[in-house]
Order: C-alpha cells, then structure tokens, then sequence
C-alpha cells in the first residue's frame, strides 16, 4: 500500500481546514485497497463544532460500514484520546499518522489494542500544524481540552 | 445535585432514539449548577451516521465550552471507548452512568484518570436497553463495533 498517496488526501483536508482558519487536521478512511471510503477534517471553529475532528468527520463521511478491521485510518495528526477511543471502539485496523511531534497521541495504547500504527514522520503535516499552533494557540489548546483560562 | 433530575433528561432522549427505530442511548451536559448545556441521542440509525452517540451528540449541543472540569455529563448507559475517550480528552470531570449492567464501559479507566463516576443502577434505562438488544441485536452489536458479518 502507498501509505504517501493516501496521506496526501488527509494533508489536502488540513490545507482546506487551515485556510479556512480552522485546526488543520485532516484524515481520511480508506478500504484495504486503498478505495476512498469518506474524507474529513476538523470543524471546531467552521461549525462552532467541538465535536468534528479529523478522524470523526471521515468516519462520519464514510456512513455506516459493517467492520472496520481491515479499513485504513488516514490522519495528519497524531489521533487525541477521543479519536484514540474511536479507533479501538470500531477494531480500525490500521492508522497511519502523518506526525507526532506537535501532538503525541496515544500510539502505544493503540498499538497495545493490536491496532497497526504506521507513523510517516511527514515534513508537510508538521509545518502545518507547527505554524497554525504559532499562530493560534487558544483555538488548539481548547481543541485538546487544555484550555486552561475558562 | 439531584442526579435523578439530571438523569430523567438523558432518559427521555434515550425513550426518543427508542421511538424514533434508533439506539435508545441518551445524554445529556450539565454545568456545575445543574443547568442544561446540551442534550443528545444515538442517532446511527435515524441519521445512518456511526459518529453520533448519546454522549458526543450532548457534547455537540452544548457547543464549544472553554473549560469541562466543572461539567456533569449525564448517560443512560456507561460509555464506550470512544465516548470514554471524549471524556477523558476534555477532562469532564463527572459523569453519571444511568446503568453499566447491559455494556459494562471502561469505568475504571475514568475514574484511574480523575473522572468521578456516579452509577445510578437505574431500572427504567435498564430495561430500555434490554428490550433493544433483544429485539435489535444486528443494530446493537454494528454500534459497538462488534459485528462480525461484514
């Protein structure tokens, strides 16, 4: 599997997102041939919607599907600790993470749950979302819960 | 704080996914003074949508909060992995279980992460959701992530 062309179309939803001033997290869920199944990104600031992020939006899109073992989970971003639920709650079988330096996630928790956790340490992914947390670092700390001042 | 008030709300949202064909799993978020933020249902079957249980639907409805610690949010039934991952990314720090006896949750995993858990061993949701799983299996098994068909 070209685990990079898959990638690009989550990177692509984190782009819109962040021109659309949104958290620059895109994902996208995948068939075990690598088919399209529903792409995402979060919507916390666009909607007003603390519930939509990256990885829930694609699941979201992808409607309802009968197992998710052999699906492939696409992220930018290191999955947070609802998205982390997410995946073991379905069995996703696979998640390949963009990065996770800017965000660590859970990785060893998935990994321990027998989820396949491919890590692409991808350049694009970090600047992005480096950059948006310069710039913007109320709206991400809020988005991970770490809002401290409310 | 009245947690059978609280916990009537979350139920009557249940009652209405039950009516409605759906998952009959209803929530619902409190600000420390019992005062209703948000309140939800499992809408997979009503909006052919897997991402919205009881407790992330509640979580949407009451909009983007910048503080969860002081916040009670109410279910009819103990929270998946997914919901307890919710829970746990934004430090809500109460959660009131209606019943744990039809899916046992990940109690001890909240609480070992600070969460307050208040069980409610509540009749009327226990009977709600062992009349679904009885009568829709198929549906119950499929929002749990565990059909085995597909």
């Amino acid at each position: 599997m070209n685990y990079d062309s898959l990638l690009k179309i989550a990177y692509q939803e984190a782009l819109t997102g962040f021109e659309e001033g949104g958290v620059p997290v895109g994902a996208a869920l995948f068939d075990a041939d690598g088919n399209l199944l529903g792409r995402g990104r979060n919507r916390r600031v666009q909607d007003n919607d603390p519930s939509v992020h990256g990885e829930t939006d694609a699941f979201r899109k992808a409607g309802r599907q009968t197992n998710y073992r052999d699906k492939i989970l696409v992220t930018t971003l290191a999955p947070c600790w609802y998205c982390s639920g997410l995946i073991r709650q379905f069995n996703i079988g696979t998640v390949v993470v963009g990065e996770s330096e800017n965000f660590a996630g859970h990785l060893d928790w998935l990994r321990e749950a027998g989820v396949t956790v491919v890590e692409m340490d991808d350049e694009r992914c970090k600047a992005l979302m480096r950059r948006f947390i310069a710039e913007s670092p109320h709206i991400w700390f809020e988005d991970i819960g770490e809002c401290r001042h409310g």
